[in-house]
């Protein structure tokens, strides 16, 4: 089959063995894969993966011990744990040490023409949610885990730096849990795109709030950047929420985390159902979000778009 | 009045006025007042401070509109709120952002023969809290806001980074709130100090846990070297409490925080009733820690002490 493979220097489309699935595992003939931040991040070191990339994806089960899910529409949660450790039986397997993560660590990824996953890892994807909405679910419950995080109190002044893929999802999650939801980027037509949902936005060089005026600040740059805008609008005792991964260490003084006694709080994957259910329920709307989808062979025409400023998300088209 | 000024590069001994009380304001009578960390990083360059440093101290109230308190030996609160923002009428007076901090920001502080604070910022020292001991409630008082912040489980294995000044208070109160507390530190005199406390200590080229083995880690080393131990052995979704402020900017990546989703919580100045009632009922011990007392004319000879590898608090001895 054909897969992109990162070598830990380049990417290449490469030919491999379709892969045998597990005992408890489905083979999926993959549909659509999307290019995320981390995927582009993981090009420039991140992680030090190597293998076959990818980790959004939205696929149909060719093989699987449960007859009922063969020929089923899926997207796959990442996280592939051991089931056994303390972790995973407090329920946190999403931290399970010994996991290995789809296309990031440990694990061959998506964009390839087949992928394994455990059958516990897969949701069957409602007819009301087309494929290339589908893409977006993986994302947009990492969206969601902000909200298993922290309680959003009604007089909660919201600021989310970030316009980007991940940005847009987060803000669509957060307006239907805070009237107080400002949105400071650096693109004005990604930020015009949340405004279609009644978001308030509002241009990086035209912030004039107040310095500390947020009681919450959700980071999801994807770049070391938006961590000092954060941490510039932050309020004492306030709840900085890190969404961002990327490559690299930067310069940083952890004073004002103390001195303000900030929370600040990592946030990584979330709950597929909740996505699932927003999805269908029209809550996120994610159509206007895709920038370009381009058949697997165009895979270096894709990365390059993925990467343009202007650009949203890029997806692979990979069977039909 | 003799006082310890610090003119942005040196620190010197100086003939200045005696302090005028404002409206609400005692004169206070200084006999003995505390290195601290922060006033070594003060000289570094922290917080920009110009001015008399100092602001751990026991002093007698000399003049005051309160006739009660005149004569009365007293501890005092560092930060000085304006009593009408949205955050001192929230109880969140300590984040005033209007506030100054006795010799930290804006404020003259206890280095000196003679210091002024708010009425509403003193407290008096009980009688079987002996002066010296009364010097450790500021720090004390520090240490036991980490109790305000998190909420410690049984279940919690505990490790506190760091054993100098602060650690050892930190040590001290959290003992009385976890059977699993582990202390790692560099200097074999210091943890030993700990150990007569029944607490479990590790020399650091001993330290031999699991990677990510601890639910909450206390980071109170006072240096950047601190955070990277923290890190590599805090839980996913673990409490990370930062203790430490320092000088200057240091290589960092947020990545591990957003995997692991930790909860980084940053822990300043706390309740000094707390720290008064732990030194009163004799459950946290401070008298070994002191690593030398010195006139005030001895500065520079108590600051170059404060600054050994082996010491521990260093106080100098102002009035009689």
């Amino acid at each position: 089959m054909k897969a992109l493979v990162f070598e830990g220097r380049d990417l290449h489309l490469q030919d491999v063995p379709i892969p045998t699935p597990g005992r408890h595992e489905a083979l999926i003939r993959v549909l659509y894969a999307g290019i995320c931040n981390t995927d582009i991040e993981i090009l420039k070191g991140y992680m030090n993966f190597q293998g076959i990339i990818g980790h959004e994806f939205v696929g149909v089960v060719e093989k699987c011990p449960y007859p009922d899910l063969v020929g089923k529409t899926v997207v796959g949660e990442i996280n592939i744990s051991c089931g056994k450790c303390e972790f995973c039986l407090k329920g946190m397997k999403n931290h399970c040490p010994n996991r290995s993560v789809l296309g990031i660590k440990d694990k061959n990824g998506a964009m390839a023409e087949y992928v394994t996953l455990p059958i516990a890892n897969l949701h069957v994807l409602p007819p009301k949610i087309s494929h290339l909405e589908g893409v977006f679910v993986e994302p947009l419950a990492a969206a969601c885990e902000i909200l298993e995080q922290i309680d959003i109190q009604p007089e909660y002044r919201v600021l989310l730096v970030g316009d980007g893929k991940l940005a847009q999802l987060i803000a669509q999650v957060l307006r239907h849990h805070t009237q107080n939801l400002t949105v400071v980027g650096k693109h004005r037509n990604k930020l015009k795109l949340m405004e279609e949902h009644g978001i308030r936005t509002v241009l990086l060089e035209n912030l004039d709030f107040p310095p500390k005026y947020f009681h919450m600040v959700v980071e999801a740059t994807g770049n070391p950047s938006g961590l000092d805008i954060a941490l510039q609008y932050i309020r004492p005792r306030g709840f900085l929420v890190l969404k961002s991964t990327y490559y690299g260490e930067h310069p940083f003084n952890p004073a004002q985390i103390v001195i303000d006694e900030l929370n600040v709080i990592g946030s990584r994957c979330g709950p597929f159902p909740r996505a699932i259910s927003l999805l269908e329920h029209r809550e996120v709307m994610v159509e206007s979000l895709i920038s370009g989808i381009f058949p697997l062979e165009q895979w270096k025409l894709a990365f390059q778009k993925a990467q343009a400023p202007n650009a949203l998300k890029i997806i692979l088209q990979i069977s039909e």
